[in-house]
Protein backbone atom coordinates (compact mmCIF):
# COMPACT_ATOMS: atom_id res chain seq x y z
CA UNK A 1 0.00 0.00 0.00
CA UNK A 2 1.21 3.62 -0.63
CA UNK A 3 -0.37 6.99 0.21
CA UNK A 4 -1.79 7.21 -3.51
CA UNK A 5 -3.41 3.82 -3.48
CA UNK A 6 -4.67 4.87 0.02
CA UNK A 7 -6.38 7.98 -0.93
CA UNK A 8 -7.78 6.13 -4.24
CA UNK A 9 -9.64 3.51 -2.15
CA UNK A 10 -10.68 6.24 0.44
CA UNK A 11 -12.36 8.60 -2.22
CA UNK A 12 -16.26 8.22 -2.28
CA UNK A 13 -18.74 8.93 0.69
CA UNK A 14 -18.61 7.03 3.94
CA UNK A 15 -21.44 7.10 7.41
CA UNK A 16 -19.11 7.14 10.66
CA UNK A 17 -19.82 5.82 13.63
CA UNK A 18 -17.47 7.15 16.42
CA UNK A 19 -16.59 6.77 20.03
CA UNK A 20 -14.72 8.65 21.76
CA UNK A 21 -12.96 8.05 25.49
CA UNK A 22 -12.39 10.10 27.92
CA UNK A 23 -9.57 8.70 29.93
CA UNK A 24 -9.12 10.70 32.94
CA UNK A 25 -13.25 10.96 33.73
CA UNK A 26 -13.88 7.67 32.06
CA UNK A 27 -16.16 9.01 29.75
CA UNK A 28 -17.71 8.02 26.31
CA UNK A 29 -18.98 10.35 23.47
CA UNK A 30 -20.60 9.13 20.10
CA UNK A 31 -20.35 10.95 17.26
CA UNK A 32 -22.32 9.67 13.81
CA UNK A 33 -21.08 11.56 10.53
CA UNK A 34 -21.35 11.90 6.95
CA UNK A 35 -17.63 11.98 5.43
CA UNK A 36 -16.96 13.07 1.62
CA UNK A 37 -13.55 12.56 0.70
CA UNK A 38 -13.15 14.04 -2.96
CA UNK A 39 -9.59 13.99 -4.87
CA UNK A 40 -8.89 17.90 -6.35
CA UNK A 41 -6.83 18.78 -9.25
CA UNK A 42 -3.08 19.60 -8.10
CA UNK A 43 -4.08 23.11 -9.73
CA UNK A 44 -7.10 23.90 -7.71
CA UNK A 45 -6.93 27.34 -5.74
CA UNK A 46 -7.03 25.89 -2.84
CA UNK A 47 -4.51 23.57 -3.18
CA UNK A 48 -2.09 26.29 -4.36
CA UNK A 49 -2.93 28.73 -1.58
CA UNK A 50 -2.25 25.43 0.68
CA UNK A 51 1.56 24.98 -0.74
CA UNK A 52 2.16 28.55 -0.45
CA UNK A 53 1.53 28.93 3.30
CA UNK A 54 3.89 26.40 3.64
CA UNK A 55 6.35 27.04 1.15
CA UNK A 56 6.25 24.06 -0.50
CA UNK A 57 5.34 24.90 -4.01
CA UNK A 58 8.15 23.37 -5.94
CA UNK A 59 7.87 19.99 -4.18
CA UNK A 60 6.72 16.87 -5.47
CA UNK A 61 2.71 16.01 -4.23
CA UNK A 62 0.60 13.56 -4.14
CA UNK A 63 -3.19 13.66 -5.45
CA UNK A 64 -4.72 16.17 -3.03
CA UNK A 65 -7.84 16.03 -1.42
CA UNK A 66 -10.64 17.57 0.02
CA UNK A 67 -12.54 15.77 3.56
CA UNK A 68 -15.82 17.29 4.23
CA UNK A 69 -17.64 16.46 7.18
CA UNK A 70 -20.86 16.30 9.15
CA UNK A 71 -21.41 15.29 12.65
CA UNK A 72 -23.74 14.85 15.18
CA UNK A 73 -22.22 14.26 18.55
CA UNK A 74 -24.31 13.18 21.91
CA UNK A 75 -22.33 14.78 24.03
CA UNK A 76 -22.46 18.88 25.00
CA UNK A 77 -22.11 20.79 28.01
CA UNK A 78 -25.10 22.31 27.02
CA UNK A 79 -27.56 21.29 25.04
CA UNK A 80 -27.36 17.17 25.49
CA UNK A 81 -26.06 17.21 22.13
CA UNK A 82 -24.35 19.25 18.83
CA UNK A 83 -23.47 19.12 15.30
CA UNK A 84 -20.32 20.00 13.58
CA UNK A 85 -19.37 20.33 9.86
CA UNK A 86 -16.51 21.47 8.14
CA UNK A 87 -13.54 20.81 5.56
CA UNK A 88 -9.93 20.28 5.13
CA UNK A 89 -8.27 20.25 2.30
CA UNK A 90 -5.06 17.76 2.39
CA UNK A 91 -2.00 17.50 0.57
CA UNK A 92 0.14 14.59 0.58
CA UNK A 93 4.11 14.74 -0.16
CA UNK A 94 5.86 11.73 -0.31
CA UNK A 95 9.44 11.06 0.75
CA UNK A 96 9.90 7.40 0.15
CA UNK A 97 7.07 4.80 -1.03
CA UNK A 98 6.16 4.31 2.58
CA UNK A 99 6.60 7.74 4.31
CA UNK A 100 6.13 11.37 3.92
CA UNK A 101 4.34 14.62 5.18
CA UNK A 102 0.70 15.84 4.37
CA UNK A 103 -0.21 19.07 5.05
CA UNK A 104 -3.68 20.08 6.20
CA UNK A 105 -5.61 22.80 6.37
CA UNK A 106 -7.31 22.02 9.45
CA UNK A 107 -6.06 19.48 11.61
CA UNK A 108 -7.64 16.44 14.07
CA UNK A 109 -7.15 17.37 17.13
CA UNK A 110 -6.75 21.06 17.57
CA UNK A 111 -8.57 22.87 14.31
CA UNK A 112 -5.81 24.81 12.74
CA UNK A 113 -3.08 24.71 9.74
CA UNK A 114 -1.00 21.52 10.33
CA UNK A 115 1.60 19.47 8.93
CA UNK A 116 1.21 15.63 9.71
CA UNK A 117 3.83 12.71 9.01
CA UNK A 118 2.80 9.67 7.66
CA UNK A 119 3.84 6.34 7.58
CA UNK A 120 2.51 2.49 6.75
CA UNK A 121 2.77 -0.55 8.41
CA UNK A 122 3.52 -3.85 6.50
CA UNK A 123 0.01 -4.63 6.47
CA UNK A 124 -1.07 -1.42 5.20
CA UNK A 125 -2.10 0.34 7.83
CA UNK A 126 -2.00 4.24 7.75
CA UNK A 127 -0.33 5.75 10.60
CA UNK A 128 -0.62 10.02 10.69
CA UNK A 129 1.59 11.55 13.60
CA UNK A 130 0.83 15.28 13.58
CA UNK A 131 2.45 17.98 16.75
CA UNK A 132 0.00 20.60 17.69
CA UNK A 133 0.47 23.28 20.60
CA UNK A 134 -0.38 21.16 23.03
CA UNK A 135 -1.13 17.92 22.08
CA UNK A 136 0.28 14.94 19.97
CA UNK A 137 -2.28 12.86 18.06
CA UNK A 138 -1.82 9.65 16.93
CA UNK A 139 -4.34 8.41 14.22
CA UNK A 140 -4.59 4.88 12.36
CA UNK A 141 -6.58 3.93 9.61
CA UNK A 142 -6.88 0.69 7.99
CA UNK A 143 -9.23 -1.13 5.32
CA UNK A 144 -11.55 -4.07 6.56
CA UNK A 145 -12.69 -4.63 3.17
CA UNK A 146 -12.97 -2.18 0.04
CA UNK A 147 -16.26 -0.65 1.62
CA UNK A 148 -15.58 -0.62 5.46
CA UNK A 149 -12.48 1.15 7.03
CA UNK A 150 -11.62 1.72 10.53
CA UNK A 151 -9.88 5.10 12.20
CA UNK A 152 -8.31 4.89 16.07
CA UNK A 153 -7.06 8.00 17.09
CA UNK A 154 -4.94 8.74 20.91
CA UNK A 155 -4.26 12.51 22.00
CA UNK A 156 -1.67 12.98 24.10
CA UNK A 157 -0.48 15.77 26.03
CA UNK A 158 3.01 17.44 24.95
CA UNK A 159 3.91 18.88 28.34
CA UNK A 160 3.33 15.29 30.37
CA UNK A 161 2.87 12.93 27.28
CA UNK A 162 -0.07 11.77 29.44
CA UNK A 163 -2.97 9.86 27.33
CA UNK A 164 -6.24 12.50 27.26
CA UNK A 165 -8.18 10.67 24.81
CA UNK A 166 -8.65 7.99 22.25
CA UNK A 167 -11.09 7.47 19.64
CA UNK A 168 -12.38 4.54 17.40
CA UNK A 169 -14.74 5.00 14.30
CA UNK A 170 -16.53 2.55 11.74
CA UNK A 171 -16.70 3.89 8.45
CA UNK A 172 -19.07 1.99 5.95
CA UNK A 173 -18.91 3.38 2.68
CA UNK A 174 -22.22 4.71 1.39
CA UNK A 175 -23.05 2.45 -1.68
CA UNK A 176 -25.09 4.16 -5.03
CA UNK A 177 -27.55 1.27 -5.94
CA UNK B 1 8.36 -7.66 20.32
CA UNK B 2 7.14 -11.44 21.06
CA UNK B 3 4.28 -13.00 22.72
CA UNK B 4 6.64 -13.96 25.80
CA UNK B 5 7.32 -9.59 26.19
CA UNK B 6 3.52 -9.02 25.04
CA UNK B 7 2.23 -11.09 27.63
CA UNK B 8 4.54 -10.09 30.57
CA UNK B 9 3.50 -6.39 29.69
CA UNK B 10 0.09 -7.57 29.76
CA UNK B 11 -0.10 -8.73 33.44
CA UNK B 12 -1.51 -6.91 35.74
CA UNK B 13 -5.52 -4.99 36.72
CA UNK B 14 -7.06 -2.88 33.99
CA UNK B 15 -9.53 -0.61 33.96
CA UNK B 16 -11.37 -1.07 30.38
CA UNK B 17 -13.82 1.41 28.30
CA UNK B 18 -15.18 -0.64 25.88
CA UNK B 19 -17.60 0.86 22.36
CA UNK B 20 -18.84 -1.44 20.51
CA UNK B 21 -20.35 -0.33 16.78
CA UNK B 22 -23.15 -2.49 15.18
CA UNK B 23 -22.46 -2.02 11.82
CA UNK B 24 -26.16 -2.85 10.49
CA UNK B 25 -27.86 -1.26 12.83
CA UNK B 26 -25.81 2.23 13.54
CA UNK B 27 -25.90 0.99 16.92
CA UNK B 28 -23.40 1.91 20.01
CA UNK B 29 -22.84 -0.12 22.90
CA UNK B 30 -20.62 1.04 25.75
CA UNK B 31 -19.03 -1.26 28.12
CA UNK B 32 -17.01 -0.55 31.35
CA UNK B 33 -15.16 -3.44 32.95
CA UNK B 34 -12.31 -4.66 35.20
CA UNK B 35 -10.08 -6.81 34.07
CA UNK B 36 -7.04 -9.10 35.54
CA UNK B 37 -3.99 -11.15 33.67
CA UNK B 38 -1.84 -13.29 35.56
CA UNK B 39 0.25 -15.92 34.31
CA UNK B 40 0.04 -19.18 34.74
CA UNK B 41 2.87 -22.31 35.98
CA UNK B 42 2.64 -24.58 33.12
CA UNK B 43 1.75 -27.18 35.65
CA UNK B 44 -1.58 -25.63 36.64
CA UNK B 45 -4.42 -28.27 36.23
CA UNK B 46 -6.64 -26.46 34.23
CA UNK B 47 -3.49 -25.23 31.76
CA UNK B 48 -2.85 -28.79 31.64
CA UNK B 49 -6.40 -30.05 30.96
CA UNK B 50 -6.38 -27.43 28.36
CA UNK B 51 -3.87 -28.93 26.52
CA UNK B 52 -4.99 -32.58 26.55
CA UNK B 53 -8.27 -31.59 25.30
CA UNK B 54 -5.75 -29.79 22.05
CA UNK B 55 -3.90 -33.11 22.23
CA UNK B 56 -1.44 -30.68 22.83
CA UNK B 57 0.49 -31.84 25.69
CA UNK B 58 3.47 -32.78 23.61
CA UNK B 59 3.68 -28.99 22.57
CA UNK B 60 6.47 -26.65 23.32
CA UNK B 61 4.43 -23.65 24.78
CA UNK B 62 5.16 -20.35 26.11
CA UNK B 63 3.62 -18.51 29.40
CA UNK B 64 -0.56 -19.62 29.97
CA UNK B 65 -2.35 -17.00 31.56
CA UNK B 66 -5.55 -16.59 32.64
CA UNK B 67 -8.05 -13.48 32.09
CA UNK B 68 -10.68 -12.72 34.58
CA UNK B 69 -13.53 -9.82 33.40
CA UNK B 70 -15.62 -8.22 35.63
CA UNK B 71 -18.07 -5.74 32.88
CA UNK B 72 -21.55 -3.20 33.37
CA UNK B 73 -22.61 -2.87 29.83
CA UNK B 74 -25.49 0.02 28.92
CA UNK B 75 -27.12 -2.17 26.89
CA UNK B 76 -29.47 -5.20 27.15
CA UNK B 77 -32.84 -5.75 25.23
CA UNK B 78 -35.21 -6.11 28.96
CA UNK B 79 -33.23 -4.27 31.36
CA UNK B 80 -31.76 -1.52 30.33
CA UNK B 81 -28.23 -2.37 31.17
CA UNK B 82 -26.36 -5.98 31.54
CA UNK B 83 -23.30 -6.76 33.77
CA UNK B 84 -21.28 -9.94 33.19
CA UNK B 85 -18.19 -11.44 34.43
CA UNK B 86 -15.92 -14.57 33.67
CA UNK B 87 -12.65 -16.06 33.02
CA UNK B 88 -10.41 -17.58 29.52
CA UNK B 89 -7.57 -19.32 30.10
CA UNK B 90 -4.82 -18.68 27.30
CA UNK B 91 -1.80 -20.98 26.39
CA UNK B 92 0.63 -19.75 23.40
CA UNK B 93 2.16 -22.00 21.20
CA UNK B 94 5.12 -20.00 19.61
CA UNK B 95 5.73 -21.53 15.70
CA UNK B 96 8.26 -18.53 14.79
CA UNK B 97 9.37 -15.60 16.85
CA UNK B 98 6.57 -13.67 15.46
CA UNK B 99 3.61 -16.10 14.63
CA UNK B 100 1.80 -19.09 16.23
CA UNK B 101 -1.51 -20.32 17.64
CA UNK B 102 -3.22 -19.68 20.94
CA UNK B 103 -5.24 -22.05 22.86
CA UNK B 104 -8.62 -20.66 25.00
CA UNK B 105 -10.58 -22.44 27.19
CA UNK B 106 -13.18 -19.09 25.61
CA UNK B 107 -13.46 -17.23 22.85
CA UNK B 108 -14.18 -13.51 22.23
CA UNK B 109 -17.45 -13.38 19.84
CA UNK B 110 -19.09 -16.75 20.84
CA UNK B 111 -18.19 -18.09 24.09
CA UNK B 112 -16.64 -21.86 23.25
CA UNK B 113 -13.56 -23.25 23.81
CA UNK B 114 -11.21 -21.72 20.26
CA UNK B 115 -7.87 -21.86 19.09
CA UNK B 116 -6.76 -18.58 17.26
CA UNK B 117 -3.58 -17.68 15.04
CA UNK B 118 -1.68 -14.54 16.16
CA UNK B 119 1.00 -12.65 14.51
CA UNK B 120 2.84 -9.24 15.43
CA UNK B 121 2.86 -6.30 13.21
CA UNK B 122 6.55 -4.62 12.51
CA UNK B 123 5.85 -1.98 15.12
CA UNK B 124 4.66 -4.45 18.01
CA UNK B 125 0.83 -4.99 17.67
CA UNK B 126 -0.56 -8.09 18.17
CA UNK B 127 -3.19 -9.01 15.66
CA UNK B 128 -4.69 -12.25 16.43
CA UNK B 129 -7.72 -13.91 14.53
CA UNK B 130 -10.40 -16.96 15.32
CA UNK B 131 -13.00 -19.14 13.13
CA UNK B 132 -15.94 -19.61 15.41
CA UNK B 133 -18.64 -22.12 14.24
CA UNK B 134 -20.86 -19.05 12.82
CA UNK B 135 -18.33 -16.00 12.84
CA UNK B 136 -14.48 -15.19 12.66
CA UNK B 137 -13.05 -12.80 15.04
CA UNK B 138 -10.24 -10.28 14.21
CA UNK B 139 -8.56 -8.46 17.41
CA UNK B 140 -5.53 -6.17 17.11
CA UNK B 141 -3.86 -5.33 20.78
CA UNK B 142 -1.43 -2.25 21.05
CA UNK B 143 0.23 -0.27 23.25
CA UNK B 144 0.06 3.47 23.77
CA UNK B 145 2.81 3.14 27.22
CA UNK B 146 3.23 1.01 29.39
CA UNK B 147 0.34 1.68 31.19
CA UNK B 148 -2.24 2.12 28.60
CA UNK B 149 -3.54 -0.36 25.63
CA UNK B 150 -5.67 -0.28 23.07
CA UNK B 151 -7.67 -3.55 21.51
CA UNK B 152 -9.80 -3.42 18.74
CA UNK B 153 -12.09 -6.25 17.17
CA UNK B 154 -13.97 -7.26 13.92
CA UNK B 155 -16.69 -9.64 14.02
CA UNK B 156 -17.49 -11.39 10.82
CA UNK B 157 -19.77 -13.77 9.48
CA UNK B 158 -18.31 -16.89 8.54
CA UNK B 159 -21.38 -17.47 5.35
CA UNK B 160 -20.95 -14.01 3.82
CA UNK B 161 -17.83 -12.68 5.60
CA UNK B 162 -20.08 -9.21 6.11
CA UNK B 163 -18.84 -7.43 9.06
CA UNK B 164 -20.95 -7.75 11.65
CA UNK B 165 -19.38 -5.53 14.52
CA UNK B 166 -16.20 -3.30 15.26
CA UNK B 167 -15.36 -2.67 19.12
CA UNK B 168 -12.73 -0.31 20.44
CA UNK B 169 -11.35 -0.81 24.03
CA UNK B 170 -9.44 1.57 25.91
CA UNK B 171 -7.23 -0.01 28.68
CA UNK B 172 -5.57 1.79 31.66
CA UNK B 173 -3.26 0.09 34.43
CA UNK B 174 -4.34 0.26 37.76
CA UNK B 175 -1.41 1.46 39.71
CA UNK B 176 -1.18 0.60 43.43
CA UNK B 177 0.25 3.88 44.58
Amino acid sequence: MNIEEFIKKSEGEWRSMRSGHSMAFQQFEEIVSKIKIKILPKTDKEVIHLLESNNSLNKNIGSPFVINWNSESDWDVTNGSSSTNGSSILIPIPESAKEGLILRSLGYSEKIKVSSRYKFLCDGTLILSTKYTQTIAEERIWFASDNVRFRSSVVRSTDSSAILQSSHASELRKLNL
